[in-house]
């Protein structure tokens, strides 16, 4: 173990963990002190999983996943998690996204925890309903334990709702931190977070406003960009201002991807749906109106390409802060001339920082890892000192 | 480890286990010495879940599960087991239910156990079809074994089958045990087994076989209910008559839920479909004839509804002993005005004892537990001595 | 642990492994040393598992698989090696078989790498396409590890593709070694791996490439039979001719499963696709022309009909040595009145020979562990060395 790490395991017991509480479903919700202490608790497990040191914390228990849209990274980065914790995945298959109330929620959260010590789920969907929906199992669960019916507490872990993505978020901020040497160095730095044209529709919302409900937070100057109609839920929008004005920050919404990237630190060009198109694609969703659904389609995809120009190119790259701005983006990008014929991003600029997003989606695992660990253990603290001291290494040499 | 739990650890040490066996498929097969170590052992590894105590016993192996019909609670119950005795789950994906026979029962049985250690098995769609596909995984093993082909010969366990289900009448039996306070306390006590009405069709026997072939042998006076021609399997009708009068308590069938419910301790009302249903199913899953699957089922619905009046209620629960018999069910329940309009119970009494409803579906993957590690383990006593010893915390401290 | 493990131990400490390397994709890329370890390493992880040793070599980690074709034995071969060596398998479900290139391959490789340490695939259905595709994913894992991207370098397994079944070929070489009682038996015995009729199209040929490939190696003579139009890949043809010579066995192609029989030791009657059809297959189904898909298959059944007498039975098997040479196949056999009319083999001679194929079927998930090991260990005889002193047993009494 380097001293690097040594002395990041050393700040990690100074953190105050009281109140961290058993779900993570929003950044906002959480103080500072838990922002900061899972975000050094990726720091920590990542350089462990880079120095061949097992962080495993449980000798058995369930890794709960339940996907109501599809996944394969985020999918991958739950199991790495939840496997270098010695949790296994047990995956609940719903067949099809639904919209379940009542009965069935309570009985179904209960009946798949009773050894589980984490549920973590995709629900990014529907408008209105995904954050609804874990609020409910959260509740189940807190049920559960107070009945008796479950012996322990499962952590409820987002990954992805209709409002929030905090494990991108998160990562994408220990990206940041990672790139720009520490995390006192982000205040004042210019974010642009911006849409960007993508031959296809339905995209959540959730990572732009998992972006600005964050970066306001750590002091960043934060500029959303989009064309007209393509807002995102005014609630976050309020929150970024307000959270903008109080870090020393700030937050503002501009009309063009051009106004964003004047003199940006980074850029995070990414395609999402309009709001009010979400909300329609709800109703359609919920009604089971597929030609509905599919006329909206259409409507959106022909209003899209009145904005083909929003692309992240050279061009638009130079207009940055000496035209070196880091490209972020949470993966896959559509890429013009190699996803597709026009995308959010041109094949020169993605080439040039492909290997910065991968490193990005690298932290994504150990952000999970550190959320459970968190939330689940009773004493994080004590149980990272008995981790290091161990120094088991993965590999049982 | 608290004394209580230390007090059961050495009871179950004076058990005589031998000739437990390998596969857990009809609790008739099993002796009462082997029930009673069953159940033991299912409260044994419930209150060291309870304790934060690990029971893991294997430090690699596969648990592989053959789903026949879907599951979702049975499935999260065996991963549960598994994983808490340290084994991990490979699902035999078949795609579709099939009735396969010969070389490619005997050939799959072999190929997914080279290094398996439990194989759970659920197949309750056909009668007469279930338990027999088992019976042939169980000797194509016992072929696989003696050959040398397999170094070690799987617990097969019965996940449901056409006959019995042995993982809920055990839970259940581990419900009423922990209700009473004492295994002692059932005999005599009285348990109406009866059929409820649901706006479904095709749900197999086992369960209600299961209860009144398991609660007859611990001396419960049991009272099996349901309309004209939704009979059981004549045999296992025979099964519990014969143990009626052997056991001391007792078993009669009646035709109305009124009557079954008249000063019961225990109500377990349930639907299923009629056994000449499920024959002409059979045949006509076989024959793939889907136009004749669908005809029987708008029979079988009509027929259904001129018993709708067979809900469970707070009307029907006033008959029971003080008005105040436990309502057990196996979950998820049809509640009526919550999952449909008219179901197997009223909102009102679901409500009221849904808090042991869940309780007793907790004690599943326990069971499970007990089942693998007493048919798999060469001397389970020795075994839960070691760990009991070890007292090896779940969460890693 | 007995005498002769103890031995084998000791033999593998003195093979130089040097330069083994990451991948696992075609048995002619590795050299003699190389082979020679993976199969005694194999012969050393049945015999641990048959003492009831653990070969556990890490603590936590994920081993992905990606299936692009229906597999149910090498699935649970690949679960079964990684759950013994203490991986734990995460499946990448692509959905269906694609030919996909360029970012996406590169990107999904690193995505699910980030804390694997084996990639198992199957990719068999494109002439031209498998292994392929895996040589990109290798390159894209060597450019995540090198750019810092992935803190390890995953082992890459090829589980089956349009070339070679090295996972395969290997399990039927530790049969034969078993059978012959030793690989220095192997040199000059005969072996006839032939095409035989069955009433199914589009087999891959990478069985019979695999073991032509393999068995000129250890000096066996082998002859190829098939009837005209169902030729191999030239490129192999020519490996195992140039092999035949140089490793003092010999290689030669007739044109009657008779001729090839002849006096021959071990006899692999097998079913494979004519290659000129899976070249069409391929370009069709790249088009998704599904009606000439259609087209194909049927003429290529009739052409197969025409070669109905290619069924390895009794009387054939009396041309062989002794009337005794050993049948081997891959699994599962088409067996005449068995699973079809008129199949591969008879009924008579397959169930003679059942245990064996059984037995050799047996190896694989060893092999795929043997793989892994030598790989992905930085000294897999340091390591081994370790485990051996340990002794723990699988089950942990």
């Amino acid at each position: 173990m380097n001293k690097i790490l040594e002395r990041k395991i050393e700040t990690f017991q100074s953190i105050d963990l009281q109140g961290y509480g058993n779900d993570f479903l929003l950044t906002w919700e959480k103080s500072d002190q838990h922002i900061e202490a899972t975000l050094l608790l990726t720091e920590i497990f990542s350089m462990m999983h880079q120095q061949g040191i097992s962080f495993k914390a449980f000798d058995a228990g369930l890794a709960v996943s339940v996907f109501r849209d599809n996944s394969t990274r985020t999918r991958f980065s739950y199991a790495s998690a939840a496997n270098a914790l010695g949790l296994t995945v047990s995956d609940l298959d719903e067949k099809k996204s639904q919209i379940a109330h009542g009965e069935t929620v309570r009985e179904t959260a209960n009946m798949i925890s009773f050894l589980a010590d984490a549920i973590g789920i995709r629900d990014d969907m529907y408008l209105g309903e995904g954050n609804r929906y874990m609020r409910e199992v959260s509740h189940a669960l807190d049920l559960g334990f107070s009945e008796g019916t479950l012996h322990q507490r499962p952590a409820l872990i987002n990954l992805q709702c209709d409002i929030d993505h905090p494990t991108q978020s998160m990562a994408d901020m220990a990206k940041l931190r990672d790139y720009f040497g520490g995390v006192e160095n982000l205040k004042g730095k210019k974010i642009a977070m911006t849409w960007a044209y993508s031959p296809s529709y339905g995209k959540p919302l959730s990572v732009p406003q998992g972006i600005i409900g964050l970066m306001t937070r750590a002091g960043m100057d934060v500029t959303l960009a989009h064309p007209e109609g393509y807002d995102l839920i005014p609630d976050v929008i309020d929150l970024a201002s307000r959270q903008g004005k109080e870090n020393g920050g700030g937050f503002r919404v501009v009309k063009s991807m051009e106004e964003a990237f004047a003199d940006a630190d980074v850029v995070y060009p990414k395609s999402w749906a309009p709001y009010y198109v979400m909300q329609r694609r709800t109703e359609l969703l919920k009604s089971n109106d597929n030609e509905g659904l599919h006329t909206l389609e259409k409507e959106c995809l022909i209003n899209n390409k009145l904005h083909q120009n929003w692309e992240c190119n050279d061009e638009k790259m130079a207009l940055t802060k000496d035209g070196k701005a880091l490209y972020m983006h949470c993966l896959p990008a559509d890429i013009s001339d190699v996803s597709c014929p026009h995308g959010e991003v041109s094949k020169e600029v993605f080439n040039r920082y492909r290997r910065h997003t991968y490193h990005e989606a690298g932290y994504k695992p150990f952000v999970i890892a550190a959320m459970i660990f968190l939330a689940r253990l009773q004493d994080p603290q004590a149980m990272l000192k008995r981790i290091s001291r161990q120094n088991n290494t993965r590999v049982m040499y």
